[in-house]
């Protein structure tokens, strides 16, 4: 019987559940979380076996998965770092940033602690437990970051991984903080940053935001995620964040430049290669 | 027998051509577009009648549709102008902007012929007459700007569109650039700015653009768009495009210096207005 750990159960948490379920007969869960609805509702749906406060429950777990918001998984390897817990123990995580979490875990890895950064790309503008899904990071990559985990370690968590049909991807933690502020941070502040200042500027005009066809709803749709989530990241990786906004505001303003002067040649040249390069990623 | 010129067969215009057909028996729809293609596939499926070039089909024509890229609308407009023309012709367009068109249109009043600027706000990153649809527009507002037309004129044309199920929606040309360039322009604008971005800069990881998740992908869609008619739209809107970019930078300066310095507080407002105004539009 492998005894699992999941602290925090909102949409990946619970996916991850139910991944695990799905996966392997000779599994407990333990899900911590302080919201008592998620826990009761994957209790009553038999995903979760237990609900239990998570330094309770953590001495006990041969895997523990924190995928709570990146503040959140930091200050909790903190915590494991002064329990007394299991010596096959292995600990990974679920974060959107490597680099502040793989450091964090430097205390684990003193205490002959396994842990294996993990970061699953995919996720959703849904959220909470009701929305997690076995399918949920089926056939997007989920990049590991090689901590002090064993080798066995490893295959033990992809195989309690299995059913989720995921692609893995090793990768150190840097380039990892640079790939998603590019592909992931950078387009959610972007994304809000759009709502915001065509709120500001519609804001009296009784048409206004009602008239947002497809093309604006989907540009924006994952300004609707979670506020505190994205915050966290933002916290955790502001430096790769602020580096890549800056990247894109200098191809804006010359992208701005071709459209004032009415630079058609320039124009073109740029919604081609974009269109070139947006089309193969559907392919 | 209404005898209707649609000239542009993509993916609008031969919606409005099913939507016609749909909507009204006695309605005879001649497609006029340079592709032979797209006009063959529209005759095969009986949705046009005829394909003729524009010239020779204009003076037999009731209601002339311009569903072109704008750049072209302007120039079609212009040939009509010279054409021996109906007495009672209404003409029509679905141009993304309005001030210039209806500038254009203006040469038409004086012959007395009717003009009624449109929009359909909708639209898909699909393109080609294949990917029409009666239901295309369904729903979504469509910006009608008052012209030559007479009331008649326009309660025809109303009529010929009953099967669309659009909103329609009265506004005059400049409210209606400014509107469209937040709400469908600038977006434009910044999802191949970013798409741009990411490419030059991942471009040698080999994981790369491969590891983009379903949020880079919507946030991006509109970039796969047709680089040819959004240039059109950029070169017919500048003014306002460039000044609401300016705007967007701003706000997204803004944003980044609570995220350099870390500013929590100013981070988790923002997000969280982002927030609530795009849950609000899916309601």
């Amino acid at each position: 019987m492998t005894m699992v750990l999941i602290s925090g159960l909102g949409l990946i948490g619970s996916s991850i559940a139910r991944i695990m379920r799905e996966s392997q007969t000779d599994v407990e869960i333990i899900g911590a979380d302080p919201d008592d609805d998620a826990a009761a509702f994957l209790l009553s749906r038999q995903i979760i076996n237990k609900h239990e406060p998570f330094s309770q429950a953590a001495p006990k777990a041969d895997v523990i998965v924190l995928a709570g918001p990146v503040s959140v998984i930091i200050a909790q390897i903190e915590t494991l770092a002064h329990l007394s817990l299991k010596s096959n123990l292995l600990v990974t995580d679920v974060g959107s940033t490597k680099v502040e979490v793989m450091q964090a875990a430097e205390n684990l890895r003193r205490q002959g602690i396994g842990f294996l950064g993990g970061h699953p790309m995919a996720g959703s503008h849904l959220v909470g437990a009701q929305n997690g899904t076995t399918q949920l990071f089926s056939g997007s990559k989920y990049f590991l970051v090689t901590g002090s985990q064993t080798k066995q370690q490893l295959s033990e968590f992809q195989k309690l991984m299995k059913a989720g049909n995921v692609d893995w991807t090793m990768i150190d933690a840097q380039t990892h903080d640079k790939l998603v502020s590019e592909l992931s941070h950078v387009p959610h502040v972007i994304a809000a940053t759009l709502v915001n200042t065509v709120a500001d500027s519609v804001g009296n005009d009784p048409v206004g935001l009602t008239a947002a066809a497809g093309g604006f709803k989907s540009t924006t749709r994952i300004a609707a995620s979670d506020p505190k989530m994205w915050t966290a990241i933002m916290m955790s990786n502001s430096e790769e964040i602020s580096s890549e906004i800056a990247d894109f505001k200098r191809e804006l303003t010359e992208f701005q430049q071709a459209i004032s002067s009415r630079n058609e040649e320039k124009i073109i040249a740029t919604f081609t290669k974009a269109q070139k390069i947006r089309k193969s990623l559907d392919e």
